[in-house]
């Protein structure tokens, strides 16, 4: 069974919940981004993308101008990033930033492309085009297209795949000039990109006096497929291969490029062994699941069965190992990487928004291969949890870091901890996850949903509209919900009589298979893999009522997680909850669980929208004794002494939107 | 009153616990270090310490044979640390090993002087003389003697102070001269000491022309003040008083060498302001209890009372908010260096054994200018617990680190953690630990017992002899006790009968001043500030029998100690106890004691000597409850279960001598 995410041009999201985050992205994301884009937000590091992408340009022009007489500039290294003192310094033929900064307008046009799909804005567009030419008229004449080298000088291009993301800024263009495409049919970026794709295939290959390397950071992979998927041309799919299978083949290409690597494995970039020997998740976490979601698409593509073994066995590497309970990963700031497996620190984890959504790309991906809800429940906990965590609720601020406990002070004295924020951050230098998280919520419909020919599966409960066609016709499927915050749903199924059509709803695993689903007229269904599959469709309108039990409950983790040791944490549906300072006081870490866990949900408003709080029968514990030293530090114990609250825990996704203070996932139980 | 620590060649110690230490020091580390010193130990990074005395000594040679047409070296920096590829590689007249190397003869003499002092050894003074021979050759006819600018070129000599511990070397070697000095009178040494001190009393001074530094790495404080008391020499005092009254001056000396440090404040150095306006123990923690204790030396020369009050809350700083239960100091291995107060981090813990060496060190300066065991409970906790840690039983392996929770997989895969070794290793290339411990072990009489004109303050409990002085009579006084296992403590006063003698018994704080001391026909004495004052002797034998209360007891931390919430450890007498996976199994995480505590003790024999152990009423934990993702990391709660368990505790410095395993010293508690 071929399974494809839906086409986001036949989704139309309408829900109490989803809309507010496509809005945010919408009316504040892009918008902002735009600014930053083009180094107007006074407070924010300059990024300098569109400027580099002008001064190619410039360079572009000159080169026409003087023909044969055009000294092309040589190559000098100035460092991984380059700003000037002052912005009104930067000269404007000089590239400065990252130097992958590029890939920052091919993440905002991914997400305008999203948008844009689903919501028509003319004004929008007209800037998005106006970038596009901005953004073209760089292009090299024979396909490339990346100012740092254009600008720095071609000469040496291509020189370091380790550290320079050439690749990974074609990878990002791909993925925008595609998603700009299928929003509005125009072809000016996409064309673009294919034929930077096309240079890449000429350069890069398993042939002689070819470079036999791969990208440093993986996406191209992915990307190369799907834009093999959109145009149909075969050699992008070869080259997303070709750098598949290359990777970690012998002799190691980076240690060639970089000889001082010799001797350490090189799990950082996943480069440690070829990929079809990987079975354990390592390294730097967002480039091993990109890499992960391209072998998927491989797999699928190819139908390869080692290929197909590998990504399950790294899927379950990180998801019986490695993952928190907020579908963080990465739980060492130390290369922003993966730790060794239930090594899964909350005071220190870094949890990188876009390592989550990486996770949910290959979540996709191998729910495409294997028609389980084991890949999408965790597509589900990530997104509602370690991935809304990441922006907060005006999207006017973002976390790259998302700890699972937070004492303020930590973080801001100790160095250890200074990659964990107490509040979220205007934007970064390096700016990954905001352009990250507009690009995936822009497209959640595309995650909530996926088709085969007769077949619609869905993923995520939300209030929504789809269309799918069934051999030229045309059914239209209505999802009303509160979801999350209750857990009943109604689907409306117009036109599917005679079509064979099956709905696949998923029964997440959190409910332990606790739910109704009235079909009506209709059979029951069959639970498959955690998804009730319903069939016989007869009449022009069904109703299907689903309820999926959305009770609070305590969670702990594997015993081998020492971090968690004794510890339990809530969720409720797919949820998961934190506990503030603002609203449970100073010093989390004396308050205990009580025995027998007893929870009540409450309806909340203060964040502006519905939403669930619980509370937990818990106590704040003191130990009580006599001094012993004269230090103060240490004392005699003689008795505890529990003073009984109600601790209020509010979804995770919510913390640090009302002001700086302690905040904590677990709690310990007496 | 003037307290003087005791002559420590009218202490004979001859007791069940530290003799122990002590013939292990003789025996096992003082030979090993000697081989060490002079690159003769396979298995070690050489240290090439008297290779660079000789190396120095053939230079002086040449520098007298040519006269004038001697051509000294131009200096050139070679990096903090040089090394030949192979030892056999090493050039006879090339300076090798750490920069600082000098000070490793230095240590080593100073444990060789207090092992002669109190054990003579003929041979061992013979090799003594020699290496002093080498080192004083060394010297160059102006004083100065620091084989690093010597060999490598003296025009760049105190050019850096911050990072090139000439000044550091220079204290050392005081200490060490001043050690032989006193063990065997020869002053061969101590005049080359002397020497060094002149030429920098002559280089450094407020007055113009002169460097106006002071050390990076302090530790010349003390020894000059050393210097000053066994020669009588102002300079001496001068200079040292000169180094702490400079330090932290505007403008600062260090951002005057590297200007990059401009900005920011330097605690790393305690640089960062005037050492009478500091309150907060901060920065490298052996540097700054060096530094502290020089300014109690101070304080007590000089009777500066702003002085004086800096010391004290310094000392509170770091007993109050900044000290692990073992003594151990300094929380964070990111400089070696105290964290914020109350950030006391069980398993990334740094707990040099060097800092809580220092930290003995500024107790006894502490306890000559107040009278109270608040300092002397610090100097036994740290003696028994974080410094005896440092060394194996056989005297061959040694901390630098000393946790207080290891899990050995963390220690190896999680590079936050790299400096925590979950067994002890043989040598380091940095050695300051194993010396450091060697002197201080060799001279543990010293730290025993304080006197002043007519009292003996008895600081430690060890079966020893001691002789006293009063107006040119003497008093034996004779200790029998099996201490630490047994609170029962038996002294004899001889010949004190119409001297005015007092005996001044420390009663520990930990005791809760519950204690018994039968006196015979004295009276019963008076308790101030921790101490059994003891007088009015007038038989020509006395005998004091004291008994203090050894009961096991839990212990807790500060609540702001967030580390060690909900957690309790476990002491008896001054010893702290932790549990090891060889006597509990795996995952000690998952152990909680159960209330109320209930904690047994047992004599035990299988270290080779009797030990007291404890048996604590605990459970095994685990959480019951259902899977319900398909991810076997998080599971629903539904119950614990609990299995009883009693847990064994042992002595916390006995540690790791069974192998690799699990440790902790906290437990939860139900």
């Amino acid at each position: 069974m071929e399974i494809r995410p839906l086409d986001i041009k036949r989704v139309t999201v309408e829900d109490s919940f989803w809309s507010r985050e496509t809005e945010l992205v919408r009316k504040e994301v892009i918008p902002y981004q735009w600014e930053i884009l083009n180094d107007r937000v006074p407070e924010a590091t300059p990024s300098f993308c569109m400027h580099n992408f002008r001064a190619a340009g410039l360079l572009g022009k000159k080169m026409r101008t003087l023909g044969r007489d055009f000294e092309p500039p040589r190559y000098t290294y100035k460092g991984f990033a380059v700003f000037p003192d002052k912005k009104e310094d930067a000269k404007e033929d000089e590239f400065y930033g990252f130097l992958f900064q590029d890939s920052d307008f091919s993440k905002w046009i991914e997400a305008v492309g999203y948008s844009l799909a689903v919501h028509p804005d003319k004004e929008l567009e007209k800037i998005a085009d106006g970038a596009i030419d901005t953004v073209c008229a760089a292009q090299l004449p024979n396909g490339y297209l990346d100012t740092y080298y254009i600008i720095n000088g071609m000469d040496k291009s291509f020189s370091d795949l380790r550290d320079h993301h050439e690749l990974y800024c074609m990878g990002h263009l791909i993925e925008g000039a595609v998603a700009y495409y299928e929003a509005t049919g125009k072809d000016k970026l996409l064309n673009a990109a294919k034929r930077f794709a096309d240079y890449v295939y000429g350069v890069f290959g398993r042939e002689e006096g070819k470079i036999h390397g791969y990208p440093g950071h993986e996406i191209a992979e992915m990307a190369l497929f799907r834009l093999y998927e959109t145009t149909g041309e075969e050699r992008y799919r070869e080259l997303a291969e070709y750098f598949i299978d290359q990777r970690g083949q012998a002799p190691l290409y980076f240690e060639n490029e970089h000889p001082e690597m010799k001797g350490r494995p090189d799990y950082y970039h996943q480069a440690h062994i070829p990929v079809r020997e990987q079975t354990e998740a390592v390294g730097h976490a967002v480039r091993a699941v990109y890499l992960y979601s391209g072998m998927a698409d491989m797999a699928r593509i190819t139908g390869d069965r080692e290929l197909l073994g590998s990504c399950k066995a790294l899927w379950d590497s990180i998801v019986n190992e490695k993952m928190y309970i907020t579908g963080g990963i990465g739980a060492t700031h130390i290369g922003e990487s993966f730790s060794f497996p239930f090594d899964l620190p909350n005071d220190t984890a870094y949890a990188e928004t876009c390592a989550s959504i990486g996770l949910v790309f290959f979540a996709r991906r191998m729910f495409s291969l294997e028609q389980s809800r084991k890949y999408t429940d965790i597509m589900e906990l990530a997104l509602y949890n370690g991935i809304l965590s990441g922006m907060a609720l005006d999207g006017k601020s973002f976390f790259y870091v998302n700890p699972l406990e937070v004492l303020p002070e930590a973080c801001k004295k100790d160095e250890r901890k200074e990659h964990v924020k107490p509040v979220r951050q205007k934007w970064f230098g390096c700016a990954c996850c905001p352009p990250n998280i507009a690009r995936l919520v822009s497209s959640v419909g595309a995650y909530a949903y996926g088709e085969s020919d007769d077949t619609l599966f869905v993923h995520l409960y939300m209030g929504s509209k789809i269309r799918k066609n069934i051999s030229g016709r045309e059914i239209e499927i209505t999802v009303k919900t509160d979801y999350p915050n209750s857990g009943k749903v109604g689907i409306d199924v117009k036109g599917a009589a005679g079509t064979g059509f099956r709905l696949a709803l998923r029964i997440p695993g959190w409910t332990s298979d606790n739910y109704t689903c009235d079909t009506g007229s209709l059979n029951d269904g069959t639970l498959d893999e955690g998804y009730l599959y319903i069939g016989g469709f007869k009449d022009d309108l069904h109703h299907v009522s689903l309820e999926l039990e959305m009770k609070p409950r305590a969670v702990f983790a594997d015993p081998r997680v020492s971090e968690d040791a004794q510890k339990i944490a809530f969720m409720r549906g797919p949820v998961v909850y934190c506990a503030e300072e603002k609203d449970n006081g100073k010093n989390l870490k004396s308050i205990v669980i009580s025995r027998p866990v007893d929870i009540k949900e409450k309806t909340d408003s203060e964040f502006g929208f519905e939403s669930v709080s619980l509370e937990v029968s818990a106590a704040r514990r003191s130990f009580e004794g006599a001094e012993f030293f004269e230090s103060t530090l240490y004392r005699d114990y003689s008795d505890v002494r529990e003073d009984p609250v109600d601790l209020k825990l509010i979804p995770y996704a919510l913390w640090a939107n009302r002001g700086e203070g302690e905040m904590s996932v677990y709690f310990f139980i007496t």
